[in-house]
C-alpha cells in the first residue's frame, strides 16, 4: 500500500490523474508540437472544462503560467503602474506583497494576525492603490475569507482591480467571478495534478490596464506580456513551449469533476472538514489554530499540538498517512491537513481514527 | 505501431523517459513536497547528472526555469543594465532581441542571412553591451555555430558575459563552459523530455552582475531573481513549487546518457546526420538550407523543398513519421527533422529509405 498524501500540496494526486498521464503519454501527447491542432484541442477542451466548472464568464481569459508564483510577478508588472494594496495574513498572501515591493511598486500592507483573516468591511484601500489583492484560503495558516465579504470589498472599491489568490481554494470554494477581475492557482494542491503549471484568470480590465501601461512606455515583461497572452490564448497558443502534458491532465481532471458533480465533491468537503475539526476539537492536546469558526478553511485545515507536531506526523507515517508540518515559524507547533476532492471520505474517516488514538 | 516524432521539438520522448515517469509516479513523485529531503534528492540527482554528462564546472549554478523563454527574461532583467548585443540568425536567436528590447534595454542586434552563421571573428561589439547573446543550434533554420568561433569570440571580449542558447544543441555539442558564461535549454528537444521545464546554468560573473544591479537600485525580477535562485539551489531548493516529475526524468534521462555514454550517443548523431544530409542531397527535390557545410546542425537539419513542403509530411505521416514544417515564414518551403539522441539508427535509416523512395 502506497502512502496516502493529506499534505497541503503537493498532495495526493487526483484518483484518475495518474491514469490520464499514462493514457496521454500512450498517445504522444509527451511528443506533439505546441503548434498543431492536438496541443489547440487540449488547451481549448482545458479552457471549456474550467470555464464550465469554475462558472468562469465567457470573457474572463484562462491563461497558462508556470506557478501561482509567476502570477504574482505577471499581475503586478502588468495591471500596477505605481501603488498596490495587498491584504496579508500569512506566508503567501504575504509573498504576493513582498514581490511588488521587488518590482518597485509602492506596495501598502495591511498586516492581520496569523490564523485570523482581518474585517474586509473596515478596510480603508488608499486612493492611488490600482490593485487589491487577498488570499482566499491562506495555506500557511488555514484562514478563509467568507465570500460575501470579498464581493463587498470589491462593491466598495469598483474602480480597483481585485486579485485572489485560489490556490488551495478553487474549485471547492464557488468564486463569483463577475465581482472580482483575477484570480490564479496552481494544481498541485485542490485539483490534485503534480506540480509544475498555473492557471490565470483575467477580465478586459486587467488587459486594458496592461495596455494602458504599454502606451506610456512602461515595460510590462516580455514573452508574458499580458495583451500578448491574451491575444495567443484566443487561438489556444502560449508563447513558450509549456507543460502540455499537465494541461492534458488538468483538463481531464476538470471533466471528471464535472461528471462527479461540483455539489457532491462539496458535499464530501463539508463533511470531511467536519469530522476533521471535530477530532481535532476532542482531542485533549489538539486545537483549531483558527479560532473564529467562519474563518476556517475547509481545505486546508491546521491545528495547534502542545507538543512537537513532528511526534504526529511520525506517528501518521507509521500508518502510512503523510501530513503537513506546521508553516515557517510554526513548524514543530502546528500540523496543516487537506481536505481536497481527491481525499475520499473512507480516507478521512480513517485519519480521524488514528487521531483519536493518538496519545502522547 | 506509434508514430515516430522526428519534428524538432516536442519530439520523440528518450527511450526510457515514459517508463521513468510511469515509475516516479508510483513512488509518489508526483505528491511529494517540494521543502522536504526526497525532493531535494531528486534535484541533486539531476544537478549532479547533468554535471557530470555535460562537464559543467563544479562553479557554476545549474538552476530550474519553466522555458527558454523564461531564461531569455531572466538574462536581461539580471544581468544588463543597460545594453545588450544580440547575435540574431533565426527565430530563436531574434526573440532574445526582442525580449531584451521588451525589458527597455538598449539592444543591439547583428542580423545574419536565415541559414547562415555570422563570422564571429570580424564582429565588432559595442563597448557598452554587457552581454553577448547567440544561439549554439538555430532550431528554426538548422544553422550552428562551430564552438571554437564561441570561445574565440569570448577571448576577444573577456568581460562581456555570453550567454548561449543551448537549446536542441545540449547534450550532443560539447560545450566547454569555462570559456562561457551562462548556458540555458528546454528539455523537449535533444534530451527528449516532455514540455514545461528549463535547465539555466550561470557562472558567478552572471550572479556578481545581479547582485551589483540590485545593490545598484536596479529591481531584478522577484521570485526568480538571479542570486536568490542561487542561494536556493545551494541547498536543492526553489522558490515556486516546480515541475517536480520533469526535474527526476530528467535526472533518470540524463543517468541512462550516462551509463550509454556521450561517446557512443556522439557517434550515432553524426552516423544519422551523414545519412539523413545524403538522402536530402541526392533527392533531386530536395536540398540542404543550410550551404555551407561547417554550419550544418547535426540535430536539426532543414531540407528546402521545390514543392509545398506539407506534401512530404503527408505522405511521412502515412508511414507514421512526423517531421516538423519549415519554421514561420518557410513553413511550405521547408522541412526540419530532428536527430536526437533518442532516435535510433534504425528509425534513421527508415526515414532516409523513404525519402528515396518519395517523388511528386
Amino acid at each position: 500500500m502506497r502512502n496516502i498524501y493529506f499534505t497541503p500540496g503537493p498532495t495526493e494526486l487526483y484518483f484518475t490523474a495518474e491514469e490520464h498521464i499514462k493514457n496521454g503519454l500512450k498517445q504522444g501527447i509527451g511528443s506533439t508540437s505546441h503548434r498543431g491542432p492536438v496541443f489547440k484541442n487540449i488547451y481549448k477542451n482545458c479552457v471549456e472544462n474550467l470555464r464550465a466548472l469554475m462558472h468562469i464568464p465567457e470573457d474572463y481569459h484562462i491563461l497558462i503560467t508556470s506557478s501561482a508564483n509567476e502570477a504574482w510577478e505577471r499581475l503586478i508588472q502588468n495591471c500596477v503602474e505605481k501603488e498596490s494594496f495587498h491584504i496579508c495574513n500569512g506566508s503567501f498572501s504575504s509573498r504576493f506583497h513582498t514581490t511588488a515591493e521587488q518590482l518597485d511598486r509602492k506596495a501598502h500592507a495591511l498586516t492581520a494576525a496569523d490564523g485570523t483573516v482581518p474585517a474586509l468591511e473596515s478596510i480603508a484601500v488608499p486612493e492611488n492603490a490600482e490593485m487589491i489583492t487577498l488570499c482566499l484560503n491562506e495555506s500557511s495558516t488555514g484562514a478563509a475569507y467568507p465570500l460575501e465579504d470579498v464581493y463587498a470589498l470589491k462593491a466598495k472599491y469598483p474602480d480597483k482591480l481585485i486579485a485572489l489568490d485560489g490556490v488551495s481554494a478553487v474549485p471547492v470554494m464557488d468564486v463569483d467571478f463577475s465581482k472580482i477581475d483575477s484570480l490564479y492557482f496552481s494544481v498541485q494542491k485542490a485539483f490534485g495534478l503534480p506540480a509544475g503549471l498555473g492557471i490565470w484568470i483575467v477580465n478586459n480590465a486587467c488587459v486594458e490596464k496592461a495596455k494602458s501601461m504599454e502606451k506610456k512606455g512602461i515595460s510590462i515583461g516580455s514573452y508574458h506580456r499580458l495583451p500578448d497572452m491574451v491575444e495567443k490564448a484566443a487561438q489556444y497558443q502560449t508563447a513558450e513551449t509549456p507543460n502540455i502534458i499537465g494541461i492534458y491532465t488538468l483538463a481531464k481532471v476538470a471533466e471528471d469533476m464535472l461528471t462527479k458533480g461540483l455539489k457532491m465533491i462539496r458535499n464530501e468537503i463539508t463533511y470531511k472538514a467536519a469530522i476533521l475539526y471535530q477530532a481535532i476539537a476532542s482531542h485533549p492536546q489538539l486545537s483549531a489554530f483558527v479560532e473564529v469558526e467562519k474563518h476556517r478553511s475547509q481545505t486546508v485545515i491546521v491545528a495547534k499540538t502542545d507538543f512537537d507536531s513532528s511526534r504526529l506526523i511520525a506517528y501518521l507515517k507509521e500508518k502510512k498517512i503523510e501530513i503537513g508540518s506546521g508553516y515557517g515559524k510554526y513548524k514543530t507547533q502546528q500540523v496543516r491537513f487537506a481536505n481536497f476532492p481527491t481525499h475520499s471520505k473512507e480516507q478521512m474517516e480513517f485519519l480521524v481514527d488514528l487521531l483519536a488514538e493518538f496519545k502522547i
